[in-house]
């Protein structure tokens, strides 16, 4: 009983053994060098930070996700990270000069003091691409297309892409004059996307009946392209910002068909995603199959203004371990070479060492059990028939 | 100010920039690959566990270096991983099965509330190798030649190893007698090498004669292999378990040597290393020029013994960025192509596309400023000449 306890490991924390360690990290390699393709520049964020560096710019959702611990050097409150955007935003504030665009990508895990879904992980190894510098909807439509090829890489063929414009609601609150608080609450009843109480809301708060009508017509916005046609209808009242954010929208996901012309996009004008964060074109990555999003991601414009630099900024990111889950790669593990006790002979060690040099994979054996190749699931075994033929490879039977 | 604020980072908490990250991948990937080749399969701990499976059997030291959070979902105490030897150990109790030799593999970070030198990293990248199952020399032999191609891999040519027993200082500790705590003391007094102390040690707690000057010879027994010819001669009195000790020591580095004959040896045989579960041979690799030792390892059966499962194992560790700073090799950087503003250019589009399927680095252009390729480090740019003509790929000057 000792035994089993001290086995135990908590909620939602996993330890991942060779069967799914070697196709992971087989991913892992595919999504970094696609990224590298891309000009997607490899960084690698620290795992914990003070507090106020990980929190700068998103929010309280993010604050209760922090395990936070005390540096014994500083006195300090420090957090581990619980998403590496804000990470990388500052990596770009402090280290980008010029305007030109800057492209990061990062890949490492994260802790939740809370998963985010019933049984779900509370150690996502989160996995990300992010641009800055760059403002306009050919951005938003490289990172969407970076992530739809994420998906292609990881052989995972099935994927439904969620579109959505942050600008279009936040244009509407403005609209309606509602203050940040006000605003926080709207925004919690639309992630909701409770209807019966935003129809409470507007009523409660005395907005504009025009803008009301807006605002509750947002919550049905949802669907194929014909989204866009019937959200330009119901906007015409609207603010010029929010029939700009429809524009973007349009002109990006047209910029994605292009590239995807099979990857089916749906549109769904309530979705505010994220951790408050986001400022532009939102969007998800759905995996027919898997009632989750794979990959989300975004515009963050605002996040770099608290470390000196505000950049416009959009990016994606997804759990690898959900990726590598959902890949239908088939894995072709290596084929493993025994060699017998060497003991001495030298003859036999350069064999191992030349075919190692090679790329395959040779086990020594450490035992005179006649089983240990069968046990160590080799398939062949380096065997020398008489003093004068040299080694050489036979099937393990 | 507050923005500069936002920015430190806490002491000996380091985050990784392009330059330094690709080089760093590269080496955690030949190194993942070598141990591959060699059997060992790669696992992932977890990055955080409960306190008991994290500190079993691995003693004080470990406690202190461990951040300490609690999990708000069991109320229990949890600890960011400090060292993953202990974790691949409980792998291995829990997973193996059968006597057969197992091989396992990892990389992460692990965290340091205090940093073991001045300056140093709080958040080594710790990457080795475990052997499980394996009680005899070859064993031990295996561990220190893999530490020793993971060097030459590394492209770190000039490395000296450095080899002991615990086992010498173990039996000559039960020899004199001592319980625990004695013992416990005693271990402070060589690891700190305080030979004043220790005389003064042997003198409080009556140490038998011979048993102290054995004791007190132990600590100058370190240099070239004459040492393991002095240690016979000092320890003709000692323990039947202190000359198998020496026995195995000096079979382990005759199979080392034959390997890796230009190597330089050095036995220490007061050195007994890392965080008290050694139990065996424990070896160090030294660089040139570096004054620490950048990879350790050793024996340590007992340590599977509270998970259930008491196996013989042997292992090793090393920091990845340590070893990245002291790397020789030159990283040749992919050439990067620049490719302009594509807007539904479907040709360009479709030259891209191969290109990084190829394996090429495209990076698409966003902005119309003429000096972006050359801001994003491009050195070729693609072209087209004429309608008639296709892309081509120019020198960026």
């Amino acid at each position: 009983m000792l035994s089993e306890e001290y086995w135990l490991l908590p909620e939602g924390i996993e330890e991942i053994l060779p069967a799914e360690a070697k196709p992971l990290e087989r991913l892992r390699r595919d999504i970094l060098d696609l990224f590298e393709r891309w000009g997607y520049d490899l960084v690698i964020p620290p795992f914990v930070e003070f507090m106020e560096s990980l929190l700068t710019g998103a929010g309280h959702d993010l604050d209760l996700q922090t395990f936070k611990i005390i540096d014994q050097i500083s006195g300090r409150l420090m957090g581990v990270r619980a998403d590496m955007t804000p990470q990388v935003a500052r990596i770009d504030a402090r280290n980008s000069r010029g305007d030109t665009p800057t492209r990061f990508c990062y890949s490492g895990t994260v802790l939740h003091t809370q998963s985010d879904c019933l049984h779900g992980s509370r150690s996502p190894w989160q996995i990300g691409a992010e641009l800055y510098g760059s403002a306009g909807c050919g951005g938003d439509a490289e990172i969407i297309r970076l992530a739809l090829e994420m998906f292609s890489v990881a052989g995972i063929p099935k994927v439904y892409l969620d579109l959505g414009h942050v600008g279009i609601y936040r244009g509407l609150a403005k609209q309606a004059g509602l203050h940040e608080a006000q605003e926080a609450g709207l925004f919690g009843i639309l992630q909701r996307k409770a209807t019966p109480e935003l129809r409470q809301f507007v009523a409660e708060q005395r907005i504009d009946s025009v803008v009301a009508a807006m605002l509750i017509a947002l919550t049905e916005l949802n669907g194929g392209s014909e989204t866009i046609v019937q959200a330009r209808k119901i906007f015409t009242a609207a603010d010029a910002g929010v029939r700009q954010a429809l524009d973007d929208l349009e002109a990006t996901a047209e910029c994605v068909r292009q590239a995807y012309p099979h990857t089916p996009i749906h549109f769904d004008l309530a979705e505010l995603r994220g951790y408050h964060y986001q400022t532009g074109v939102v969007f998800a990555v759905f995996v027919s199959g898997y009632g989750r999003e794979v990959a989300r991601g975004g515009r963050y414009d605002e996040i770099g203004k608290v470390f000196g630099r505000a950049r416009p900024a959009t990016g994606f990111s997804a759990d690898l371990k959900v990726m590598a889950r959902l890949s239908e790669r088939s894995g072709i593990a290596p084929e493993r070479i025994y060699a017998p006790l060497a003991q001495g002979d030298t003859g036999l060690s350069a064999e191992i060492r030349q075919l190692r040099q090679q790329g395959r994979v040779v086990i020594e054996g450490l035992t005179d059990n006649a089983c240990e190749a069968t046990d160590l699931a080799c398939s062949l075994r380096l065997v020398k028939a008489t003093m004068e033929t040299g080694w050489e490879l036979v099937s393990v039977t």
